[in-house]
């Protein structure tokens, strides 16, 4: 087997291959909602363009995390999972149809959009990354049909209650019919029968801590769970790094049948690496050069998010000078730049630098075990680096 | 094997052995949420409460067509569905073990609650037959604890909007959990390779058309699907019709493994029960004794809800006077009443029990087919004449 080397071309490659699934997959549905009428149908063209628009990046992950264990498998050790044999060919994966793979691979990102969609109908937000998200795209559409009906072109900016209802429901049902198709790929994937229930068993875990996470994230912004510093840690690894890092990764393990010493070091992998990532984005809100990241300047701060940043304020002096304009989402440029440095003088800022520096750390020191016959093949750990190249970028 | 009699103690044991079952899964489910925090814990043990307290109409229907089916299937015709053997046993149903017919039938009672608080979400309920609904519940608690933590009791009835926002949320992942564990029991059924597939094909019909009737819905309350008469008729069947009645019925026919002309033959029947008791809510709302229905007097009319009744009162020339005051959230009695002796006059209210007698005729054709070969076996019309008799006692 040639040596699998991540360079953009390999990469794109794979990125199209994923794509081409996906936009499949959606085309089936899309034809299919027809006999449901054309608002059902129109749905499942929106969520088409608004999934085909993403970056795939958890999907290319499990695929290149899979080939990367092959890769290492063949070079060292062979597959040898207890209990679980591929027809009996022990020198082969559980998992080698590539369509299979491709399948899975998209089932992740249809997961990852069914927790946006979600998201989105829980925080109100219409829109992503500056554009108008499916709700957002949902409301302006119904807006406009309203307003040409009534005759009045641009009736202002305040949306019709019963056009955001709409927007919200085509958003939360989304989100289900997406949820359940991610199980039935799961479902059906043509694995040996010991296969498919680990790759089951690995789906309901990250759905489980995934929505955990989700609640304890309300929780802290409605004032139910106290915002203390471990339980915004907890939140941010479940929320974000269990279904982004870890997902793909252990999902890899799984159908590459490596041994489960491995699986664990890459689940602690993508752990750290997850957690690191979400902190950093923190770091990247609060202080980071909004021209840069793209991102409203304190939209952190205006939201009153719950980050490790805050909850390291807290704990400070400096907190009652913040508290008092903490979410308010009038904030203006003045106050926010007044607060930000008050982060930063209260030692949180440092504080959590510090933190993504042990993630880090943690990461390099499972991946630093080279001699050990049991660590993370070459490969494979090449992949890791590639994404803690990336997060080393994003700290810089 | 004995005639199966569904006289009320055959039923009351297996709603406890459902019951078992679901009380089984919630209590692992808790234990597990434990890892996450009280709050997830809580959500769990909550959601347990409100699905043990349900009538489980769906699992005991699936479980006593599926034994129906099995008793028809020994006294006439062998099971014998083309391209499905059992383990080369044709004497014998696909599914046999009574664990699993079980499990299968509580994830239908699992899919039901998980609709029902996506719906309870979108339409914005706290109360369900007169009891506060899972939010509801969730918002009192959130409440209580506020008022608490402000020493004010009893602040008044205007509830926080964090609050809200908390429980509805929770609500919005409880349902998005359920249907996850709906998709797992179903994936993971002892059942041959060929079966699990078409229950899985089941179940994503089901939901497909299920979320297409709500998205419908919707439309109509939010003035975004016009609400003539025959998308009011769809929108019932698919919203209510399939996952209550078809999605049953067709699971015990696959886990029995009968002939597909007899899987049609109760799917027909299925859409006309469902429908003829949607209808026929309809009319007890709007028509029936509050004091018997228990339900709020007006609340349809009061709500704007897009009946068959309405669509048909929209086409006569009383629409005009009705028009006003539908969906005034402010309805006073006299109007209300005014409003229902106008659909009465109008001849919506005679036009929608024709319906439901229409739907009736065609249930019972669908039964008379007494000296075909490949009617429905004796037993299963027992179940369905059962059905048959509950809703000639609601159109009494």
């Amino acid at each position: 087997m040639s040596t699998v080397t991540w360079n953009t071309k390999t990469r794109t490659k794979l990125r199209a291959a994923i794509e081409r699934e996906l936009g499949e997959m959606f085309a089936k549905r899309t034809a299919a909602a027809q006999a449901y009428g054309s608002e059902f149908a129109h749905l499942w063209s929106l969520a088409a363009e608004h999934v085909l628009g993403g970056k795939l990046v958890r999907p290319v992950l499990m695929v290149e995390t899979y080939d990367a264990l092959v890769e290492g498998a063949t070079q060292s050790a062979p597959f040898q999972r207890s209990g679980v044999t591929a027809s009996g060919v022990d020198q082969l994966p559980p998992c080698t149809d590539r369509a299979t793979i491709i399948r899975l691979a998209a089932a992740v990102e249809l997961l990852h959009y069914a927790f946006l969609l979600h998201d989105d109908v829980i925080d109100g937000d219409l829109v992503r990354r500056g554009r108008p998200n499916l709700i957002g795209t949902l409301l302006r559409e119904s807006s406009q049909r309203s307003e040409r009906a009534a005759d009045r072109p641009d009736a202002g900016s305040t949306p019709d209650p019963r056009a955001l209802h709409w927007a919200r429901t085509g958003g939360m049902l989304m989100g289900d019919l997406l949820l359940a198709d991610t199980h039935q790929i799961f479902a059906r994937a043509e694995l040996p029968h010991a296969v498919r229930g680990q790759m089951l068993d690995l789906l309901e875990h990250t759905i489980t801590e995934s929505i955990a996470g989700e609640q304890i994230d309300v929780g802290l912004c409605d004032g139910v769970i106290a915002p203390d510093l471990n339980t915004v840690l907890t939140m941010s690894a479940h929320k974000t790094a269990t279904y982004t890092f870890e997902l793909p990764m252990r999902a890899a393990a799984i159908l590459t049948g490596v041994p489960q010493h491995l699986e664990r070091a890459l689940t602690a992998a993508g752990h750290h690496l997850g957690l690191a990532y979400q902190l950093q984005d923190d770091l990247i809100s609060t202080f980071g050069d909004h021209e840069v990241h793209g991102k409203d300047a304190f939209s952190d701060i205006r939201e009153g998010k719950q980050t490790a940043i805050i909850s390291y304020a807290r704990m400070t002096s400096v907190w009652p000078s913040i508290e008092a304009d903490f979410g308010d989402p009038e904030l203006t440029v003045e106050t926010g730049a007044r607060m930000r440095a008050l982060l930063t003088e209260c030692g949180a800022e440092r504080f959590v630098r510090g933190l993504v520096e042990e993630q880090a750390t943690a990461l390099y020191e499972v991946l630093a075990s080279a001699g050990n016959p049991q660590s993370i093949p070459p490969a494979a750990r090449r992949v890791l680096l590639g994404l803690a190249a990336e997060l080393e970028e994003r700290r810089a």
